[in-house]
């Protein structure tokens, strides 16, 4: 019988990060991981990084062979980031593999944190192991934008989403900017609070729009709600102070609560972050170092100007994500008010594509 | 042997419309037409419509079989618009179609022009030739959509063009806005000026830029130069009005030029249309009628905000072209500064694409 032509590797990463997709909004700060184990050209088992916590995908894919009774030894392992080679909330990933005698591990991408990076390669070689990396790396680094930022940096990655018109508006001159975005552009905008760890808004756009936040137009779990409010005199009968998810809602200042505020924050399990400020001005990169902390690895901004602004101007920003809607504002709030000539020219990629009437741009700084 | 399966009309549409678009720039106010003539399942012969004044796409392709001895007598002719029935510049296309002996007549789209529409269909029905339309409609309309409105409505088609930042701005505060697109993108705007059979600027802008508005960056002929000048105070040494083009320059007004500055223009070549005017405004679509008279079957307008502004408040503009480059400019001239709450809801079409850097967006109103 002739010797089947080899499956490129790139079809069973693709497989991993539909796999790994799936642990989407549930696994932060951790990645997401897709595992396959390909035995003669073929898929012969699967796993995925499901919550935080338990365990990851390629321990889970060599579980699920084993309990099938599927014999393992020999053959390749397919996962989008480099196996762990410590002991972190579950046993070391490259213990697994070593011990089923797996022949061969395909990786996307080797590990972001300097401390371990490679150590899982090491361990796999010294063990007679081959080794393929950097199979669809682009992809892989991609899907796991916020933590390789978060692993790197300490601080979360950060997004700017904003709904505009053509001439860069996002309300009119009364604030009010509910009808800017098509019905669809606001459906993927709550897919993403299922995503991203938190959404973030300035005072402002709390007290214009009393915005609730959630994920209410999808299937998915909530975000936690971020407020920044240096004054730290929170309106209590606001949604976010005041709904059913206020655990969920954490305010950014550089005040103190008196007490009898912090008893009714307590009670309705609101959390308050100090930030340092400059010039009356939270320090974004403090806030977001120790937002980071509670593990808040990802957080979507959703206004408003001067929010936007000041990420901007403090370059605190990895992401623009801006809606536009085909229609004219005229007199309004601009969307970047607080800017004075910010050229993208070393942005990473821009995209644009359209969503039902609107077009979304994504430029990736 | 087998009889062949019928290869579909859309590939030899297809091929129609690729030649068709050859003559783009040349054959204004005609439509740009292609033709092709299969015999069994073959294409014996091409054609297309080359220069305004010169043979139809369909005599074009007759003729070029003849003269190589082949054979058209029984074969299908497929071509994007209804043949013409009557003498224009050119005897009627479907007399050499019924003189030949076609067996089939396939065609993308019927003749937009009232008077005429379905009278070449006719013809050839009454001689018994098969008739097919309606093949890749919409891609036949798409390419023709500058003729189709001036025949239609006795108007050019009229395209704003702009080039913005991601907050709307074409200029800083001092007008300076050679920098915000791309050369790529600048290139393409070359390629349209080539394509269209004017371009068009309002006062500001001349003064401010100083524009040449040729198609130097392509290899392809310059367009018609139309600048808005109500009060008709021209400076004559603007690129405009003193360089070697200046037979393509054009003067809207609604004054009367004095005797000396009669003088320079006629010396110059330098056309004045008049327009009527309402309230100190020149009333668009009476200067659109007045150009398309003189064979201007489309428009590109380059700037700048009033004219853009006005082009859309006097309902006078079919499709926005908006290069978003990204940039946020901050304080600066607005695309559409004098427009107050304009939504395209009923826009025909939205698309975006990326050009180099820049995000073009085109809607179709």
């Amino acid at each position: 019988m002739p010797k089947k032509a080899r499956i490129p590797d790139e079809i069973f990463m693709k497989r991993s990060l539909e796999l790994a997709v799936k642990g989407c909004g549930f696994v932060s700060p951790n990645p997401m991981v897709g595992c396959v184990i390909v035995k003669n050209g073929k898929i012969i088992a699967e796993g995925y990084h499901k919550k935080f916590g338990q365990f990851h995908a390629e321990r889970i894919a060599i579980n699920s062979a084993i309990s099938k009774g599927i014999n393992i030894k020999g053959s390749t392992v397919y996962v989008n980031l480099e196996p762990c080679s410590h002991f972190g909330k579950t046993p070391p990933c490259t213990s697994a593999i070593i011990e089923h005698k797996i022949k061969r591990v395909v990786m996307g991408t080797i590990d972001p944190n300097p401390l371990i990076s490679g150590k899982g390669i090491a361990a796999l070689k010294k063990n007679n192991i081959e080794v393929t990396h950097g199979i669809l790396e682009d992809e892989c680094r991609e899907l796991n934008r916020f933590f390789f930022k978060y692993i790197k940096t300490g601080l979360p990655y950060v997004t700017l989403k904003a709904a505009q018109t053509l001439d860069g508006k996002i309300a009119d001159i009364n604030y009010r900017s509910k009808w800017i975005s098509s019905l669809e552009s606001r459906k993927l905008v709550h897919e993403w609070r299922s995503e991203y760890d938190a959404v973030l808004i300035g005072k402002k756009t709390l007290e214009c729009d009393n915005p609730s936040l959630t994920a209410r137009l999808v299937k998915g779990r909530n975000p936690y709600r971020i407020i920044i409010d240096n004054e730290l005199t929170p309106d209590l009968s606001y949604n976010l102070y005041s709904d059913k998810f206020t655990n969920k809602t954490i305010i950014i200042t550089s005040k103190d609560p008196d007490t009898a505020l912090m008893k009714i924050l307590t009670k309705r399990r609101i959390r308050i972050i100090k930030a340092k400020i400059k010039d009356d001005k939270i320090i974004l990169k403090d806030a977001l170092k120790k937002l980071a902390k509670i593990g808040i690895a990802s957080i979507m901004v959703e206004g408003g100007a001067y929010t936007f602004s000041e990420f901007i101007n403090q370059r605190a920003a990895d992401q623009l994500t801006i809606f536009t809607a085909p229609m004219i504002m005229g007199p309004g709030i601009e969307t970047f008010r607080y800017i004075h000539h910010k050229k993208f020219e070393n942005a990473k990629k821009v995209t644009c594509e359209k969503i039902s009437s609107d077009i979304l741009i994504n430029i990736y700084l």
